[in-house]
């Protein structure tokens, strides 16, 4: 089952020096958990991530142009590793399609990847360095 | 300056009724003041929409197909309709594009686009009818 959150949103980018300093000058200050591949800003119990756009379509599995993909993940953090391929087998249960089934990813953690019907990647993970909390927010660590 | 709160997530779909039942599939419950334009889940604090991609489009004044928009917008609602311009202003003095200045939707309130360096388009909006907590997050009207 979905829980109500959205754990990550993360926006695929052309240069991330150009697209963290716009967040920046927009007022939003970089978790010290960024680096030099990935910049993140905790948004109050969510984390809006940015990734170089073909290091995110690698990852999600699908193709970086003409899809409806435009760039864009959105993200559910589960508590455990057997969630990840349990709301993976939900989703194309449910009419959604698969991306990636559960793996490792390079930086940990377990994590697979389905389309809702209009082909919107989710990617479902279990990081055991993510803090949830009751009311399912996500936390980097410190 | 913007909040550390995405207080949208809506995504564009073909099929409004296949898209909602994928999801109520997937454990989530429409909220009440969902029609049959518009899907709205409470996601603790913020909402994911599901919403007409052509609609969409439309809304956020960006061609539906060749860009990077793939179909989904984040939005920030703010407290104050003067605060609407104001932070698509910032945008732009941050390297973003006007995407629509501030205008009045047709279900009220007011609203406009911008978009990041790389294209994806953020709503800076203000509506009478959405609470917005002390944290930033945002609940629909029951």
């Amino acid at each position: 089952m979905m829980r109500n959150n959205i754990s990550f949103v993360t926006l695929g980018v052309d240069d991330l020096e150009r697209s963290t300093s716009f967040y920046k000058t927009m007022g939003l200050s970089p978790h010290v958990r960024s680096n030099p591949h990935i910049t993140f800003f905790d948004m109050h119990g969510q984390v809006l991530a940015l990734f170089a756009q073909s290091a995110l379509a690698a990852d999600a599995n699908v193709p970086i142009e003409g899809s409806n993909v435009g760039g864009i993940t959105l993200a559910q953090n589960v508590r455990s590793a057997d969630d990840v391929q349990r709301m993976l087998d939900l989703a194309v249960q449910s009419g959604g399609t698969m991306l990636r089934e559960a793996s490792e990813p390079p930086w940990g953690g377990l994590r697979g990847y389905f389309a809702d019907p209009d082909g919107h990647p989710w990617e479902v993970a279990w990081n055991p360095g993510i803090t949830i909390d009751d009311d399912g927010r996500v936390y980097l660590p410190s």
